[in-house]
């Protein structure tokens, strides 16, 4: 048994008004109180240090600098890693990146995990959602897009708090490919954060399947992988939009072990054995003795679907 | 629109001593009674035509060859061949195949798709479960390792029914690979069968799990890929050892839109619209804009995982 105590921190409604100082000011309280409760880590949502942006449609990209940091830890954002050496405590933070090769200014959305106040590991995403273009009709808008670039990092894992970790952010979590890298790799943790809209802009469907499209997402990730995967959710209302909360932390065996239970500011915790998907991992999905990957080629060889004659 | 009335005909508990002709008889009864309820396909179980025989260890694999089909239609199954023809309605056979190739015999875990009585696709399966060899200490094997070889001919798909289809077979339903290579294709309806033991041989687990693990994995893959997911049950006791039923019927959103109720033989029927599935397609998962190949290497590149140093 390799016993982990993990918390998910969820972050409920950031108005566009709130500073970053403000922001870090409740992300403290959250990991004082994640701290105080013996966890190891916290998670932080993704884009977690602003309102979720990507909502706002502007000519000027570089008009959304504001929502971005130059530097982690940058003035506003140092409490976080003071904080985390001072109380031992790990975690991983989703911002947005702004990053300045010489002339050019590069976007990302990114995540980082951080042990002993020092950032141990990056990730930037790679599945961004939405559009790139204006959509006037639209209730409100998904730029994602428009704002940043795909991530250039890949799906690395890291030795970290005794265990093999890797990260994923938002829609990430819906692609198996996501998973499957990282478990390639022998992650035995997944940390994520997202900000999923409570309605889908691009077609009409029921309410309830955003909620229920996250959880599977998750759960079969997790078991496919024999992997925990520990998610938490920028949630309830934003400027006037509604973000699904559902922060969870699930267990190799794809269940839900721990999951939030409003919409606001809350912590979640669980006790992870990260040896429970040792069994999965050696039988159903030994990977060695199962997979086919002369039966794969299509995934790696072909981006959209070509349809039979 | 398009609708496609389906069934799922799960077939209870086939013992050692029942003769082809015997399973036969509950196979056209079934299929009588879904071209009765006005359905175009019926999906029939893996292994059908007999007793779920790799949990028993036999010296000479050749012993097992009465469980093996050498030809298809042959003189017991020809009724299932010429009822589909008379009735109107397709359907998908699991069988254990052998094929006879010079002095070389090869077997193979397989399934077909057929229409107006004639074989349109075939399937092998992939990801053979189990073992090779004898595991006395076990309360009974499973030795698809030992009796099938590797199935050789991918993961076709087929337009048939007004829609394009794909098979799978049982442990191939766990692996995200098999719905995605599919979904590079275009697939609209994957159909399958399967023969799970309620218990795991390999390791102790809480039993609830492989009836949870079962659903999670065709609702996953449902929904990552937008398609229609039937999955037929061989269950109930066979010879002493218990299988699981569950049959169902995964609509393209993930949700299960039909499952059976017993582990006997039974019908379940939905009216699926298969384009249920064109928005998810054009939206979340519109692969052509949101995959990024240049990320998922290790799928292909390495069967087993590789630990970071």
């Amino acid at each position: 048994m390799r016993k982990l105590r993990v918390a998910a921190a969820q972050v409920g409604g950031i108005q566009p008004d709130e500073t970053r100082t403000e922001v870090v000011g409740r992300l403290l309280d959250l990991m004082e109180r994640a701290a105080g409760a013996g966890c190891r880590l916290v998670v932080f949502p993704e884009l977690t240090l602003t309102t979720f942006f990507p909502r706002y449609f502007l000519e000027d990209i570089s008009s959304a600098d504001t929502y971005f940091e130059t530097a982690l830890p940058g003035p506003e954002t140092r409490p976080l890693f003071d904080a985390s050496r001072r109380l031992g405590i790990g975690f991983h933070l989703g911002y947005a990146e702004l990053v300045r090769e010489g002339d050019r200014n590069r976007r990302f959305n990114t995540a980082i995990l951080v042990d002993g106040g020092e950032i141990i590991g990056k990730y930037r995403k790679v599945h961004l959602p939405g559009h790139a273009d204006h959509l006037p009709e639209a209730p409100f808008q998904h730029l994602e897009k428009r704002y940043f670039e795909v991530g250039d990092l890949g799906f690395p894992v890291w030795k970290a708090f005794g265990g093999v970790f890797g990260m994923c952010i938002c829609n990430d979590r819906r692609w198996p490919e996501t998973y499957r890298v990282l478990g390639l790799q022998g992650v035995e943790m997944i940390v994520l954060g997202y900000n999923t809209p409570e309605v889908n802009i691009h077609h009409r469907e029921p309410a309830h399947l955003r909620m229920f499209h996250h959880r599977l997402s998750l759960q079969a990730g997790a078991y496919q992988n024999a992997t925990w995967v520990v998610a938490a959710a920028k949630c309830g209302v934003e400027d006037g939009s509604r973000l699904i909360a559902g922060s969870a932390i699930v267990s190799p065996n794809g269940e839900i072990v721990a999951e939030s239970a409003g919409e606001g500011d809350e912590l979640i915790v669980a006790d992870c054995d990260l040896d429970v998907g040792t069994d999965l991992k050696r039988h159903v999905f030994d990977f060695a003795r199962h997979r086919r990957t002369e039966h794969y080629g299509l995934i790696t060889e072909r981006t959209a679907p070509v349809l039979p004659d």
